[in-house]
């Protein structure tokens, strides 16, 4: 039996403190603004990292709460400016905030979100070495981010991204920009619990490296999803990477590396412009003939059974044991 | 004797850590869009503010150069986005981030500023207090500039924005909104100085009054300087205010005020429509032939006086007396 729904149940707890932080010090006509996006839903798997870590590192999860809060939030702090970056109209199957409240109001709700985090973070257990682990998580996210523009083809004319821009990435590329933009939320949020619980040094870093190798498994099946998910279940529009020219999804590396050069170029060209849904099709099918979904699958499923065996010189508990079944619900879901 | 390039000297000290924290673990192609903004100048008033109330409350001012470093970075922060919101090409006679690096960028700088404020905030005497301090005065910040978004008469074609649009002003709405935009980061610094040398609450109160004051007669002449400013002088455009389509100008307010129902429509069309330089420099001289130049300059007159006044209570000091200094030297700025 999948404990999935249970596991969701966990980081929904921070929901109601999430939304109490959220909201202060706003103006009712702020307020709607503020909750869009958290309202959109989100599976809130940082949370329940940050309480499961914190109870299978000896901790009590309640004095978790407030991190795990700020945690959440951050992740949807980076989303709402991701939606202004790419000019996201949907996310998670709904209108996004700025497709919604416009651009100057999302990028003001994301100055508020930052503020939120910053007094669940003060209010937490720890909170000198918390402020410090959530700045590291946000410089990295930020320069996740600033990378994944780079990843993009074309499609942007300021001058910095076309001289900066990244034609002949490598896996190792890929791999420093997922550590980035995807893994360093996780790790944050495992580590977050550890320190909470005022583990040890080791702990601490093996539910560090727990987030790393989770993250890495999350962002290669978020690519797999994007060129061969079912839209309704994966609530973003199919081919989005391919439309925002993105050479960063792992799928499309791999397949660059297989494809004769023929088919590597015209890949490569529906990348480089304004492609249409034909052609978007096509580069998928061109990826399709690859072994790049397998490659893909087998490289994310090595590092699900890594983050499961880093954990394993913590005490058996049921935190622990759900723990596990969390990186499992990764490879897991809607592939 | 003037001390106003003194003044300037004091803020001045927290450039190298302002620096130091700014580029700290960011990437070299990113250093140069993160230092932009604070290399395009600025006169330090923030950071001034807190070293000298700190030490006029009896403390060392080395204590209190770290969150010195963060106001000033809170007050760029904010312009980063400022630019970003209302579309800037210029601040300070220099070409704005997001008019050399592109949108992307510049939002991605601010979200790093953020972190090295919080990294300036952490390191600093009384931490959990100044994180507070700071928190209050980024979300007052962030609602001063939703509000004075909506002030804007048109230009925005957001379905939020037309709908709340504030097309009725009162000097009591003014008040409100430069509160939040302009006073709320002079108050907090003022704070800040008092937090960290552990002053009395009566000296805390006293200092936040002094910033109160000094943040409403510095935003009245900054919108006097915007309508009747020499450009060379100022930085900015002339007229820009009447160019955004601003009703948030105190000048333009108090001459609405006076002006004969023919000519308050003639003033208030321009605001509302894309218009051209001489409309610009007739909206100019309609203010011009109220009083509403003197009546602005007389309230920030009296708003400095006030401010020297509240510091009344704090024993004398060359501090004290240098932040009398620097609220005159707030209305005698090249009017």
């Amino acid at each position: 039996m999948s404990s999935v729904p249970k596991l969701f149940e966990i980081g929904r707890k921070v929901d109601p403190i999430m939304i109490k932080y959220l909201v202060e010090g706003a103006s009712e006509d702020f307020k709607p603004i503020l909750l869009h996006q958290i309202e959109a839903g989100g599976k809130r798997i940082r949370p329940a990292i940050v309480l499961l870590s914190c109870e299978a590192s000896g901790g009590n999860p309640e004095w978790a709460i407030w991190i795990a809060a700020a945690l959440e939030l951050i992740h949807n702090y980076t989303l709402l400016y991701d939606d202004i970056i790419d000019r996201g109209e949907l996310r998670r199957g709904k209108k996004t905030t700025r497709a919604v409240y416009g651009d100057a109001m999302a990028l003001l709700a994301g100055l508020h979100y930052r503020e939120a985090i910053n007094k669940l973070v003060n209010r937490s257990p720890a909170s000198y070495k918390l402020h410090e682990l959530v700045s590291q998580a946000i410089i990295e996210l930020t320069e996740g981010e600033r990378l994944d523009v780079l990843f993009e083809q074309t499609g942007r004319t300021e001058r910095y991204i076309t001289e900066k821009r990244i034609t002949t990435p490598s896996w190792e590329l890929y791999l420093n920009l997922v550590q980035k933009k995807t893994a360093s939320l996780l790790v944050a949020s495992a580590r977050a619990g550890a320190i909470v619980a005022d583990a040890s040094q080791e702990i601490e870093e093996s539910l560090s490296k727990y987030g790393l190798n989770l993250g890495i498994a999350f962002q290669v099946i978020d690519d797999y999803l994007d060129l061969f998910g079912k839209e309704e279940k994966f609530g973003k529009e199919i081919g989005k990477d391919i439309k925002e020219h993105k050479l960063s999804n792992a799928l499309i590396l791999l397949a660059l590396e297989e494809l004769e050069d023929i088919d590597k170029n015209k890949l490569l060209s529906i990348l480089r412009k304004e492609s249409s849904v034909d052609e978007i099709s096509e580069g998928i099918e061109l990826i399709k003939s690859t072994r790049a979904r397998e490659r893909a699958m087998n490289f994310a499923e090595e590092r699900v059974k890594m983050a499961k065996t880093v954990i394993n010189l913590l005490p058996n508990s049921s935190a622990k044991t759900l723990l596990c079944e969390l990186a499992d619900s990764v490879v897991k879901r809607e592939v």
